[in-house]
C-alpha cells in the first residue's frame, strides 16, 4: 500500500470499511498465533527501526521542515523530532515489549461447579481489533503497534498529519517485521491518508473495531468521546493531588512534594494540586513553598495559604479544576483526611492521588475513599506509569473504570473466553 | 418518594439529574460499607418481600388488569405475573445474593517492582453507579438490586411501565431493607415515573452513571445503544450453535442436541443452528431429526440436509442469521472443523457455541477459533448461565468483551483501583 497525501472525500468511507474488514479477518487469525512468531515479528521489527534509521531520520526532515512552514510551536517540533538516540530508544522499547511474558491464553481462573461437573476455565483472548488514534509523536506508531502485536489484536493505526511522512517509515519497518516473521499482513494497519474525514469514518467502524485508544490532547479526546459508537480507553486529565497529613513524617514530605510536581510537569501523574492539614501548615508550608519556588514552581493557594507564606498568590475556584501540565501548584489548607477525600472526589480527575502520613487510620481511610485509579502513600504521584508498576511498557493511563484502570499495558488489551469441557451433560 | 404516574416533562431532567446526584454520592460511601451491613441489608430486604408478599400481589394485581386492558400478549401476562412461589423465589434469590462473597476488598495482585521498592496491590472496587433499564418482569426489581448492593454499587432501577406497581412495591422492600441495615438511602433508587422521556434523561447522566446494563428485547438494547454515552453492559442475541464433529461419540450426540435445542427454547442460551460434519450427516442427521421433531421443533436445513432427511424444509439466508427463539432448528452440513468455526464466526453472536467431539485437535481448533464468550465440548448451550457456572447470580450475559465477557455476576460488577506504598520514594 502506498502512502498517499490525499484520496477523494468520497473514497475514504470505502477505504476505512476495507482495512476494518482486514483488520477483522487478521484479528481472528492472530488470535490463533502463539507467542513466538509474535515475539520474533518484533524483534524483527526493532531490526527493521535501526538498519533504516536513515530513511526514518529523511520522512523526519520533510515532516520537520514542513512542520516549522507551517509554524509548529517548540514544543510540538520537540515532540515530533526524532534522531538516532530517539530511534534506538524506539528499537529497544519494541524489543523490551517482545520480552514480555504472552498476555494470551492465560488461564485466569479454573473450577468445576459441582451441581453440574463441568470443568470451566477462564481463558485470556485479544480484545480483537484495536484503533489508536495519536497526535504528532511519531514514536506512538513502534510502541502501540507492539504492544496490539504482543497482545495478538489486529491495529489501526491513525497518526498525527504533522508526523505522518515520519510515523509511515516507522510503520513500514514494523510491516516488514510482521510479514517477516508470517503474520498476517494486515495485523497492523496504517491509515494512508491524512484526510481528517478518515477519523469520522474509523469512529463509525464499531463492526469492525472493539476499543479506541485516543492519545493526545483533551480536544481530540472530546472530538472522539463526542463522534464515536465504539468504546474507548480514555486517558483523560490527570489533576493528582498530594496530601500532606498532620501525622506525616516531616523529613520526607519536602522531597516528596518537590519531585510529585516538579521532577516533569508536563506528564499526567504530576500534582497539581496540594493538600495540607492545618495542623501542620505553620511549620511544613513555609519549607514546601521555598523548595518549590527554588525550582521555579508559581505558588497559588488559598487564603490561609497565603497567610502562612508571602511567596503564594491567590488561587481562584479555577485553579482546583485546573491540570497545568506546568510549573505551577495549587495549595489548600484543610482539616483532616475526611475533607482530603472530599475534595479530592469533587475536583480530581479520578487518576492519582498521595497521602503522605504516619497514621494508618488516617491513611486506611484515604485509600479506601479517594475514588482513584491508583492511590499512592508516602511516595510520589510521579510513579503513575507503566514501566515504574512493572508492567514493561503502557498504552496509556485509564481514568475510567470499566475494563481497564490505571495504567494500561498488554494484559489489560486483552478479554477472556470461557472454556467449558463437558463429558456429555445435558442441563436438567 | 411517593411513586408518581407522570410529572411534567420539564422535570423529568431535573428529577433524573437529582437522582444521579444523590445515586454518585451513595455509591462514594457504599464503596466504604463493609460486608456485613450489605449482607444485612439483603437478608432484611428478603424478609420485607415475605412479609409484604400481599402488598406485592396487590400491585401485581392492578398491573396485571392494566396489561389485560391493553392487550398484553399471554406471554407478556406471564412474565408480568407474580404469585406466592415466585415471591417466595425472589426472596430466596436475594438471600442467595447476600450469602456470595463480598466481591468488593479481593487483593487480585500484589508486587514490588525492583527498580522502586514500591508495595503495588490491585484491590477490587466498586464500579460505582449502575443503571439498569428493564422491560416487564418485575422481579429484575430485586434481582439486580441485590446484585448492586452486594457489589458496591449504587443503582438507579427503570423497570418497564407496564410492571410499574409491582416493580415499586417489589422496591420499597428492597429500600427498607436498605434503611434498616444503615447503607445510604440513595444507594438504591428507582425511577418513580413511567414517562418514556426519563430513560432519555437517564442516558445523559454519563457524569453520574458508570455502566447502564439494558435487560430486554432488541428494539430496548437497540435505542439504547443508539442514545447512550455511558458504556453498556450488552447482552445482546444468543445465536448459538452446536457443532457434530465427525468424531463425536454418537451415543451423546442426540441428548445434548435435543437439550440443546429443546430444554427451553425461549432462553438465550438455546441452540439455533446445528452444524454437522457431512462424513456422520447420513448416518446421524435422521436420529436427530426424528427426535426433535418428535419434540414438536420445525427443522429447515441447507440442500444436503434436505436430501437427508425429508421432514427437514428448506432453510433460506435468513435462517443461518436468526435467533428462533421458539422450536425452530436451522441445520447445514458441513466440511470439518474449520468451516464450522468459519461459519459460527461470520453468522454467530459471539454468546455460546459447543463442539461434540472426541477429537483432541478438532477440539483444540474449536475451542481456540470460535471467537466467542463461552465456548463448549461435549455438553448442551444451555448451559450458558451464571447459576450453572457457580457465580450465584447473573445479571446478563455480555457479547461485549471490555470488561465483562460471559455471565455478569458480582464479580463482574467490579472494578479496581491500585494502592501504592511506599517509604518515602521519589522517583529519579
Amino acid at each position: 500500500m502506498t502512502a498517499l497525501a490525499s484520496i477523494e472525500n468520497q473514497n475514504i468511507a470505502a477505504l476505512m470499511r476495507d482495512m476494518g474488514i482486514n483488520a477483522r479477518e487478521a484479528s481472528l487469525k492472530l488470535a490463533q498465533v502463539p507467542s513466538e512468531p509474535k515475539t520474533a515479528a518484533l524483534k524483527a521489527a526493532a531490526r527493521k527501526l535501526r538498519e533504516n534509521a536513515d530513511v526514518i531520520l529523511a520522512a523526519n526532515a520533510r515532516d520537520m521542515e514542513a512542520g516549522r512552514a507551517k509554524g509548529l510551536t517548540p514544543a510540538l517540533l520537540d515532540r515530533l523530532a526524532l534522531d538516532p538516540t530517539r530511534i534506538e530508544s524506539m528499537a529497544s522499547g519494541v524489543e523490551a515489549v517482545a520480552d514480555l511474558p504472552d498476555p494470551v491464553g492465560r488461564e485466569l481462573a479454573r473450577w468445576s461447579p459441582e451441581r453440574n461437573g463441568l470443568d470451566i476455565a477462564r481463558v485470556s483472548v485479544p480484545l480483537g481489533v484495536i484503533g489508536i488514534i495519536y497526535e504528532s509523536r511519531p514514536n506512538v506508531t513502534a510502541d502501540a503497534g507492539a504492544m496490539c502485536i504482543k497482545s495478538g489484536n489486529a491495529a489501526i493505526l491513525r497518526g498525527g498529519s504533522e508526523s505522518f511522512h515520519s510515523s509511515r517509515a516507522i510503520f513500514d519497518c514494523m510491516l516488514a517485521g510482521i510479514l517477516e516473521a508470517g503474520l498476517p499482513e494486515h495485523a497492523l494497519q496504517m491509515i494512508p491518508v491524512t484526510d481528517r474525514a478518515a477519523v469520522g469514518e474509523m469512529l463509525k467502524l464499531s463492526d469492525y473495531i472493539d476499543v479506541i485508544v485516543p492519545r493526545g490532547g483533551k480536544s481530540l479526546i472530546a472530538r472522539i468521546t463526542d463522534e464515536s459508537r465504539i468504546p474507548l480507553f480514555k486517558h483523560l486529565e490527570g489533576l493528582c493531588h498530594t496530601y500532606i497529613h498532620a501525622s506525616a513524617d516531616q523529613s520526607k514530605v519536602v522531597d516528596i512534594v518537590v519531585n510529585a510536581k516538579m521532577r516533569r510537569t508536563g506528564i499526567c501523574g504530576a500534582t497539581e494540586t496540594i493538600l495540607i492539614d492545618q495542623a501542620v501548615a505553620d511549620d511544613l508550608l513555609p519549607k514546601i513553598a521555598a523548595a518549590l519556588a527554588d525550582k521555579g514552581c508559581e505558588l497559588r493557594g488559598d487564603a490561609h495559604a497565603q497567610k502562612v507564606d508571602a511567596r503564594i498568590l491567590p488561587a481562584t475556584d479555577e485553579d482546583w479544576v485546573t491540570e497545568y501540565l506546568d510549573a505551577i501548584v495549587s495549595i489548600k489548607v484543610i482539616n483532616g483526611v475526611n475533607e482530603a477525600v472530599s475534595h479530592i472526589n469533587t475536583y480530581g480527575s479520578h487518576h492519582t492521588d498521595a497521602i503522605l502520613a504516619e497514621d494508618a487510620d488516617a491513611t486506611a481511610t484515604f485509600l479506601n475513599g479517594v475514588d482513584s485509579g491508583i492511590v499512592i502513600v508516602n511516595a510520589s504521584t510521579q510513579f503513575a506509569d507503566g514501566g515504574e508498576f512493572g508492567m514493561g511498557a503502557e498504552i496509556g493511563i485509564s481514568t475510567g473504570k470499566l475494563h481497564a484502570r490505571g495504567p494500561v499495558g498488554v494484559e489489560q488489551l486483552t478479554s477472556y473466553k470461557y472454556i467449558v469441557r463437558g463429558t456429555g451433560q445435558t442441563r436438567p
